[in-house]
């Protein structure tokens, strides 16, 4: 709760126990953020998630900005994530690795789901989204110096050797059915995470993250 | 299902429609699994995954054999795993990185857990696992030549540089207190994955693919 009274939201309201009130002061005072005072029983009643047990913050939704990879920039692209875990647990490992812009189609889970919200273990207060058609987006930024889109594949370029860029779009698609071909037109390497065994293909989330890590990784050298 | 029927379970009895039963018959009959029949309603009423329509195996539990890591060989332990979704996903991470044997201490969610078998994905059929007290276990095995332990660490040694070994034991903690002293004696090494952004942390999960891609990665060089 402290990540989100810190973070960028316009928080509408704030309910919180005495306790967590009296302790957090500094950070509802500087942002004048309006606070009402109840009790644990109160919290539990009105919030969705498990453990609401200090305080609910009321956010205002954010302004569905447009969101770009500047130059040395990674910038992650969810072509189709339907499960509100898979993205909560993407927006956690984005966070880790330092993305902080996210890309999301349409059909994408909703980021305000509290599914993704919890977990996202606090992350979804520090990476920025969008929400639209996505391929127009690409399209434009295709017609860049530079632009680079690397798509999760099956059938790509190892990338426990692959070169990759100094930025650009890691693309990761739905859960079934992948990257779809209107958005698939845009990635310039096909990428694949090397099998050394027999299980047919990784969670999308488990995906994202062996990516970025393999990326941050050359990046790093 | 077809996962479970080839792999080395003792398939005590198959619940399945005509249809399966009939695609599938060369399989059961090999085994000379006994099988009844039902209808889609029956399997679903019987079952407590989401999707049982075609059929339900009833499988003995195996026998709980002893597993240590041969030379080359690299087994992962489990120190205190309590969620099932995490648990199931190790199991399909272990089967994608051709790790085949997993320890398991006595506190790690139980494998037979629906939610295990079910995020597992098949991967239960393909890796072999052993329930117990690992203190004793990684005793032994630390007393032999060669003898390495890698431990997931948040001050360890960076992944991305590691010289990782052949072989040996990669141990991953609980989710919220990570690896117990009396287990962490055992390491050889530290290890931990680098960080670029703010997440506190990533998920068990998430954080052994990513160790067993780094791992992989070298021997592979």
């Amino acid at each position: 709760m402290q990540e989100v009274l810190a973070a960028d939201f316009t928080v509408e309201l704030l309910l919180a126990t005495e306790a967590f009130h009296k302790e957090n002061s500094r950070l509802t005072d500087r942002q004048r953020t309006p606070v009402e005072i109840a009790t644990v029983a109160e919290l539990v009643r009105a919030g969705t998630l498990e453990s609401n047990n200090a305080a609910i913050a009321v956010v205002r939704t954010k302004e569905n900005r447009p969101l770009v990879a500047e130059p040395g920039e990674i910038a992650l692209v969810l072509d189709d994530i339907r499960d509100p875990g898979n993205l909560g647990t993407i927006l956690r490992i984005a966070d880790w690795y330092g993305v902080r812009k996210i890309l999301c189609s349409d059909t994408t889970a909703d980021v305000y789901n509290p599914k993704v919200i919890s977990a996202s273990k606090g992350s979804f207060t520090r990476v920025a989204w969008w929400y639209g058609d996505i391929q127009p987006v690409l399209k434009a930024a295709a017609g860049q110096a530079d632009f680079a889109a690397y798509g999760a594949f099956l059938d790509g370029d190892d990338v426990h050797s692959l070169p990759f860029g100094r930025g650009g779009y890691l693309i990761m698609g739905n859960e079934s059915n992948g990257i779809r071909p209107e958005v698939g037109q845009f990635v310039t390497k096909r990428v694949t995470i090397p099998r050394f065994g027999d299980a047919e293909s990784l969670n999308v989330g488990i995906a994202t993250a062996v990516l970025l890590d393999n990326w941050r990784r050359v990046l790093n050298q």
